[in-house]
């Protein structure tokens, strides 16, 4: 139960910092932070969240991550359920006060993308679903090698997270031109929903491919790095 | 004693550092640091001091800080009043030392809002009270809920103070638009006793919330997170 | 075998995210990355493939790395070819998968520089091959005194990714604007074979430069720092 | 013998990385790295090479630094002259190697400040005589109040090189607006000579300023830090 929880906060802080630091501050006249100020929000959000909690729950945060360490022989299938509607539940808490928040704002009229995944007309600049199926697979494989492979235990003990939540912050230096970066289909779940329809009809394709991509990397992971 | 001069210490770095990273640099034509820039230099500022006195007095620098780890369980309540008033005196310290400094700058003519703390009409973005409230709350929590899971005995040894530090950027990277950002009522008090009567009218708000979610942080981590 | 399939995949990763980034997001009107974006990519692409396959390969990703050692007395001759081929195709198929995601964007038109490195016309900022030659000559030999000196088994344990991941960081910060920053034969030859003739008729003082500077810096650092 | 080559590497490093960005780097339009960015650099710089050498020679790479820990109790008196000299003759060589590097670009027609240390006509935001006295007497006193408690026997091992770099970050973050930060004579000096008359008739305080900071964070340091 406590893991729930702690899978509950992760994901809460990691939609509730990645995403709102792309609402409020990005786009600030002059000053705003960017996609690399969003970048590195997105990366603290799991680096702080996994130094906090990750001895509890191990820290996934995100459903990707939890069928990849179980592709990889990492994390049993009878907890996958549970795991996945924590962090959806925790990502959904953290849109709704964003929502709260970015309504209380002068002269509020639309939450507007709300820092949700798209392709095609919804990428920041105009990707194919192509693009968006390659890119989004192959960072969350990376991803979830990064995680396995510094989670192992022939690395570095205590650096995983430091490793783990620069990793997402690389990712999203990278990809958020693409399609906003997802890599996590519980984050883009919580934004589609409150973006409207024509987002939540593209949130197939960002669970399809994180997911696909951390399972192929379990697999290589097991395959290749694990054992002797 | 030694104690609360580290946490005299600490406090003064954390308000010249990351304050005066606001004054001085955030807006510098061209080449200015930006939203960004103040909230890495925030956090480093923790960060560093962290390590260097943190094996002293903790490394509160924070009367939230100082109540959360309190309604945790790992602080004493009878140190609490003088450990405030060391951050307090080290705020105030720094600001007349940021107030020295900027008023010997070519044409100075006013502090302007001195990096303080504000809400609707003193919000950078035009955030309301009920905005401010939440986000004050919320991003002190998770503050809290770093702190204590990161010094936790089961956390990694030693990586404490780059969890906390880099918790307190991203917590800026998120937040600087919505209220300057907050999450420590010493750094609130020293700004906006330089700022003016309109500032500290508003100081109420900047106490209440971060030792609100200070606490009720302090009770989840006891309740959910700290034994087996 | 295994240790060819980590190059592979830390070079892959490598020339994906650092250039990913520099070809994605680096120029995004208003809220690109820019050049120090593109400066924490490439560092945090070592970073996180060191903490992750670190212990199997070495985490070379880098023919000039792989020199250096071998100079260095840490890497025997006959792992050479293997590395550097390993090295090789990790990079070409990465440059493969971004050629991949750039023409599926709407009104791709042609890859200009590709994130390729050059001198004279093809500097960015119009630097000589005078210049070219002694900015990747020096920073390639740092780059493997920081390697070289923070794998040494009297450094602190577990921290050389950071320092190592960092130093291509600063090294990106000092000298995008001279040859795009080389300091890796693998990844400026990915790039020049699809930014086209130009490109890759200065390739070999990408090889040259480098590597020159790796072999140098290996003889330094088993003459004054490495025994007692 | 060692420990004074240590000593010009790092140095070198320090100088030819964070004046070199800033040089070549910081002011590119549109994609330039900026204050924040050469900030980056110049603790990335310390980081580095603290991690590479610092067990050689402790890390000074600033004659500031080694008063400072001589004032701590930390550094023998009979040593410091040769660990001066050895910073100075490596920033020298530093910034002969930016000389010949940015009089290789197209167009160059002159250094202009290169990157040096400056106050009131020569404070790249107009600060004057005594705000550049009490900043970097300031900065310095922190700095070496981070490099001394960072490095005690009781604070968390492996982690200095982190906390005296990305210090070394902050104090850029805030003070090069006021005097360009020096906290660094070896680097004030270096950058000067090439600079020109006006800069080496300021360079008294670059010296006076930062070494008072650092004898005075030593005198502290000692006095309610060190012992129990």
């Amino acid at each position: 139960m406590k893991q729930l929880f702690a899978e509950f906060f992760g994901t809460f802080w990691l939609v509730f910092g990645g995403c709102g630091s792309a609402i409020f501050a990005a786009a600030f006249p002059e000053l705003g932070i960017g996609f690399a100020g969003v970048a590195l929000a997105f990366g603290l959000t799991v680096l702080t969240m996994a130094y906090a909690v990750g001895h509890i729950s191990g820290g996934h945060f995100n459903p990707a991550v939890s069928f990849g360490l179980w592709a990889g022989g990492k994390f049993e299938a009878k907890y996958l359920l549970g795991y996945i509607i924590a962090q959806l539940i925790g990502a959904l808490a953290a849109a709704a006060c964003l929502y709260l928040i970015i309504t209380n704002k002068a002269g509020f009229e639309s939450v507007g993308g709300f820092a949700a995944n798209g392709f095609g007309d919804l990428s920041p600049d105009g990707y194919s679903i192509t693009a968006a199926l390659i890119a989004e697979f192959l960072l969350t494989a990376f991803f979830l090698l990064i995680i396995l492979g510094s989670t192992n235990e022939r690395a570095p003990k205590g650096f995983a997270p430091i490793a783990i939540g620069l990793g997402l912050t690389l990712i999203h230096l990278i990809s958020i031109p693409i399609t906003n970066t997802s890599v996590n289909p519980a984050r883009s779940t919580s934004q589609a929903l409150f973006a409207g329809s024509e987002y939540t009809a593209q949130l197939w394709l960002f669970w399809l491919a994180p997911i696909a991509g951390a399972i192929v990397a379990g697999i290589i992971h097991k395959a290749l790095f694990d054992k002797e």
